[in-house]
């Protein structure tokens, strides 16, 4: 099957399991708004690379990895698109959760997706149960306080923000996770594994800030400029177009060179520069080329 | 140690792993605030009951589902209190989450909550990895969706409700958690524990009808007369006060009958009952009483 294939089966399996028996209808249904069609569904591509390049010897527990990771990341969707927070009309091109269902909904959908995300984790067969705990210790770890996703959320409503422990939260947290459950579900140490993470979430977080910047919201499907709106710290207003490109590069590089020697290493170096090819805006690339920018 | 004593530092012990390191402050001090000082702790002391009564072989174990759980609990009340739910501005005597802090830091302590229960499962040694994950299926499988206390507030946006599921999901959901979970903690089979956790849950409902229709605002701590306000099902309503009285005595009857051969057996019958005198509003006792109500 093809990796996209393999991960959209994984996720989808993963909500039906939340929307099947007695399940109130409407609350159902915005678990597969909020799910489906996804993203680019970048950290479980991520996971499932990392598990691939490490032999993927129990696919079944990476594909739980993979779905729970996605589902912590769009239930994180749900709840920052939510008024009180970026207040944003659009997802993914479409309404957000709370504007196509309504906010009690939007909070619940994000509640039950993270609580789903855990569980289908704790429902890996039995001879995997040490493994399957060790995803969760991991997932948990980079999901909720002090290291993870509602951390760097939380430094948002900080006076003075740790903008290092800020960034490492909010943006590094699920690639961090996405590279060290990967390497777990395929039975390696996932210690060696988080820079890797880091890295890819640093250039992630560079992207953004160029897309940010630089694309209109029918480009990126959600609301642009909210880092200016909002007074979020950004790459480009601090390095210019043509700094946070370098600054991507260099960061790229070092991601290559960070991953631990493993059977697949060379396919997964690949993976990291298509990866690079991808998340860079063509207006980036565009207003990086002009001298003198 | 006493069992409340024994609670409350395996929850507090809890709360601190989720504050430590470089934790956003506020937001540390919201998961404070939402989980201290408690309410009466009644799920976590009939998990440590139930594990006590089966041996409780594992006690570093059955307090961390004893935390998680009452984690679970906590993060429901922090976002039923948010406005666009109950609206609530008062809970156990002191302001709400959202109203001592702000409800961006009620939403994402919620999450936070939610979160470090599983976390705090994970984390248990490596001899009970296979028993921790059991544990962590049991309280995802009751606090998310189709069967847990999400599905019960995602009821509450149905125009038609499937009562039973409601009430089953929405109270009845922690309490089987907690009796499932003590049996687990302590290396039993769960299942013959599913119905004393939904008697207790049931007879929970019923005493928390009769002190939402009968008890102030002073003396619940929270805002009273909220299943009127928001039309929601009561068994007062539809019973009576002694109605209601005489459903609760027989439930618990039930409860105490159910409970499965265990060597403490008849120290948890003994718990029941004096939890049933415990649950039951003095204003209902009094009102039952009179002849003819």
């Amino acid at each position: 099957m093809h990796l996209n294939d393999r991960i959209e089966a994984a996720i989808a399996s993963a909500v039906r399991i939340g929307q099947s028996g007695p399940a109130p209808s409407r609350l159902a249904a915005a678990l597969h708004h909020a799910t489906a069609p996804g993203g680019a569904r970048i950290r479980p591509t991520i996971l499932t690379s990392v598990a691939l390049a490490c032999g993927d010897d129990r696919p079944a527990l990476t594909d739980a990895a993979a779905a729970a990771l996605e589902l912590i990341h769009c239930a994180s969707l749900v709840h920052d698109d939510l008024p009180m927070f970026d207040d944003a009309d659009i997802r993914r091109g479409r309404p957000s959760t709370h504007r196509a269902f309504s906010e009690p909904l939007a909070v619940l959908a994000g509640d039950s997706l993270i609580v789903l995300a855990f569980d289908i984790l704790a429902c890996a067969p039995a001879p995997d149960a040490a493994r399957a705990l060790g995803l969760i210790r991991i997932l948990g770890r980079r999901t909720g306080m002090p290291y993870g996703i509602c951390a760097g959320q939380g430094w948002e409503s900080e006076d003075r923000i740790d903008l290092s422990a800020y960034h490492q939260a909010k943006t590094g947290a699920l690639f961090i996770a996405a590279t060290q459950m990967g390497a777990l579900a395929a039975g390696q140490d996932p210690e060696p594994w988080e820079e890797l993470g880091a890295r890819i979430g640093e250039a992630f977080q560079v992207a953004d800030d160029l897309r940010d910047a630089l694309c209109d919201a029918a480009t990126l499907g959600k609301p642009a400029h909210q880092d200016d709106l909002h007074g979020r710290p950004n790459a480009v207003t601090r390095l210019g177009v043509r700094g946070a490109l370098g600054r991507l590069d260099d960061i790229l590089a070092g991601a290559i060179s960070s991953i631990p020697k493993c059977p697949g290493e060379a396919q997964l170096a690949q993976m990291v520069r298509a990866y690079a090819d991808r998340i860079v805006p063509a207006a980036a690339r565009q207003a990086g080329m002009i001298p003198g920018e």
